[in-house]
């Protein structure tokens, strides 16, 4: 039976979702979980990785078990085992040709900042940016990432990409209290893309001239060296076709 | 010289606000900074303990030093020194009258919760509650607070509190996207009466019907056993009189 299941993390003590040798990431924290759950091994293929100390409100990830469990005892059990950073939203049987990867359509990752003085609860959780944040300048900005480009400019060595155009569907900063929040959503993400785009977000609120399109066309990121904090970053959502 | 200092902290890993043998206190650790500082060993003065676990976004506090320094080189100095889960967001010098406990004229508690799915990343820092939480039930049921009462079924034992008559001027549940916030503003507050206030909250906010005033004139903790943990609970801010 394959399983697909929602989880939501606090990245802060993980070295990320992708297994890792020290066993101290978010997909062995689940495997685990479900060996002891299923009693049996297992592969988990998450919707794509994380970097450490991002956080997940929903990613999305499957599994085969040849045992054959109810959709919420799957939930509870799940949870049962595993750390309390890392919580089982839903569970459910999906198709042998479901693929948590591969089968993605969109995905929505949020960047999380605030302003005024630094608050301690929101170490590790959200950035914290000056009380004069430009949030008109970023809406504004925004534009120039909606559509199909080569985001080349926007991207960390070592994520193993063979193309790098990708198509945003939707990009926005949302201004909630103290918060801001920036959404961007993408049929994919080239690595370390959306912390990268950030960091250009930071610069134009906070009063810089930054021209997101004059530094696609770059396709060099010798032009936008800076990395937001991981810490502020939130993977979404995924979605899937209707038909899953 | 004496300073007033406004702070923030994440109280998850400290014992509380008040010194303790073990040092493992918030007053503790402001109490190093500022002997780092300043060269001198004081005693800091909050305007009330907080219990372990419990945040706060405003405390205030005072301490007495013979060296002068400029206000902002106190918030920057002691902050360099903090450990990083406590800010000092403001530093003022004060007059010699000033007493961050005994000026205290109103201190606002908010209580956090939110609705939906367990996030982690909102461990110890607010509390998950139903999705068919009753909003309109709390709101209605916080008016029979307001004003002068005999708050004693509301109090745990060892506050070493000498009358139990206080005065909350304002008390409301706001609803803000997922989250729930509780306020509530008073002349003082009882050992543990805003977590003993709140668990009756949520019975009412999940449909039990609970009479805070019947409550009220039990005069008696037997009646309101409950306590809702220390995580969701925020010192919000304590204001003094305007001549300080």
């Amino acid at each position: 039976m394959r399983y697909k299941i929602v989880l939501s993390y606090d990245g802060t003590p993980f070295c990320g979702w992708q297994s890792q040798p020290n066993g101290q990431s978010i997909q062995d924290a689940v495997e685990r979980a479900a060996e002891r759950l299923f009693g049996e091994r297992t592969s988990v293929v998450g919707s794509g990785r994380t970097d450490a100390g991002v956080h997940a409100l929903g990613q999305v990830a499957h599994f085969d078990c040849d045992k054959v469990l109810p959709p919420k005892n799957v939930t509870g059990g799940l949870n049962a085992y595993l750390p309390r950073e890392i919580r089982v939203s839903d569970a459910q049987y999906a198709d042998s040709g479901f693929d948590a990867r591969k089968s993605a359509k969109r995905k929505t990752y949020m960047y999380l900042a605030y302003v005024g003085s630094e608050l301690p609860v929101l170490n590790d959780r959200a950035v914290c940016v000056g009380r004069d944040f430009d949030t008109q300048a970023v809406s504004a900005a925004l534009g120039s990432l909606i559509g199909e480009h080569d985001f080349s400019t926007f991207m960390a060595a070592g994520g193993g990409a063979k193309t790098f155009t990708r198509t945003v569907y939707a990009a926005r900063i949302e201004r909630d209290g103290m918060f801001i929040k920036f959404y961007i959503t993408a049929n994919g993400f080239l690595y370390n893309m959306v912390r990268i785009i950030t960091a250009q977000l930071f610069k134009i609120g906070s009063g810089q001239k930054t021209d997101l399109s004059a530094l696609m066309e770059k396709r060099d990121r010798a032009y936008a060296k800076e990395l937001a904090p991981a810490c502020g970053l939130y993977l979404h959502d995924v979605e899937y076709e209707v038909t899953d």
